[in-house]
């Protein structure tokens, strides 16, 4: 498939439930994903749902996981399987003053795919690349960069970013006319995911300095 | 099946990477559930998997979702489909000098279970009260409670907590010996989900004050 600016919306990727939340623009999809640091993965095996949480990274039009070569669950992606892959940023509660129009602020995204093991060594290298890079940007140029036995433990699994869309909701309270009086806070909580204080490796050689991109860290 | 302090582990629950993350007992895997706002609920539909995000509660031995009798999602849930949930919790990131050595902190659980559409009023009524209160303790007294009607609109789902694992990571990097003398910073950022200045909304009613139960929101 071309890449379009727009996903083609198919049966299983059309939101039908509060459809006008439903995005279908690639720019909406790729920005969810690349903020967001861990996508859930799920498939089918002896017609049992399985998920399994990981991280990934997004290169053009393809989402790269990466795993163990020993690992059980990346030798079945490594068959080419379909998957459903999800996608979920909280941003914060909507504390509606009725308990029935509560609701969360939230960007996600539900990608379907078969998956396809990744061979050609530059494509495998790339992607890890933009794994390190997505998870923190400009520790791949930093950190001692994979070695011909780690590349060989390390399997690299391709999504093609074909078939995808986002839901999103913003914005505030929905409550009903008549409860408009009450007198219970109403309003929204915002969340984010929030670096702490870097904690150094006890063993950190002496004179190494916390670097920019992890003080400045944020999604 | 009897509650037990430990899961039995099955073949579906076992954990077989890094088997010394897999935790099976009750207490770390509620303490997981009870501090997460989302999870992920995968089924199979025509044999290809689907994911949907959402919001649960807990309560003693069963986890509920609640969603619109008018969802697509949730009246399949309705006919007892197995599910597989997974609930993540992301703590940190593991810096390690090395790429290949760089990992996460992380609390996951992952759910096996038959949904069950649970009809008792009573029931009902207690898993949206649990619901709430796992988003926001202090809330289902303060807000408006469900109507006849709302409660008409809305369905619960049960999922026995039968057949659950953990996943937990925890700790510094793991550095192999011939790398610890690179001047690369090492350590751990940690991550957690934080509130925000509470936003109130534009009509909230002249005198209401923001309760401790939001200003002191944590998770």
């Amino acid at each position: 498939m071309e890449n379009t600016i727009t996903f083609q919306p198919t049966d299983k990727t059309t939101i039908s439930r509060l459809a006008k939340r439903g995005v279908y623009d690639r720019e909406t999809v790729y920005a969810i994903l690349d903020e967001a640091l861990v996508c859930h993965v799920s498939y089918v095996s002896n017609g049992q749902p399985f998920i399994i949480p990981t991280g990934y990274g997004r290169s053009g039009d393809r989402l790269y996981l990466h795993g163990s070569v020993g690992s059980h669950f990346f030798r079945e992606l490594a068959n080419g399987v379909d998957v459903c892959i999800a996608v979920t940023l909280l941003d914060g509660l909507v504390l509606a003053r009725s308990t029935f129009h509560h609701s969360v602020n939230y960007r996600s995204v539900v990608i379907f795919g078969k998956t396809e093991l990744v061979t050609d060594e530059t494509e495998r290298w790339k992607a890890l690349e933009c794994f390190t890079e997505h998870v923190i940007p400009g520790r791949w140029a930093e950190a001692r960069q994979p070695n011909a036995s780690e590349m060989k433990k390390t399997m690299v699994i391709a999504v093609p970013l074909e078939e995808a869309s986002a839901k999103v909701r913003t914005g505030g309270v929905g409550d009903d006319p008549e409860d408009m009086d009450l007198n219970v806070w109403a309003g929204v909580l915002p969340l984010t995911l929030m670096p702490g204080p870097p904690q150094p490796d006890a063993q950190l050689k002496a004179g190494v300095e916390l670097p920019d991109y992890i003080k400045n860290y944020q999604r």
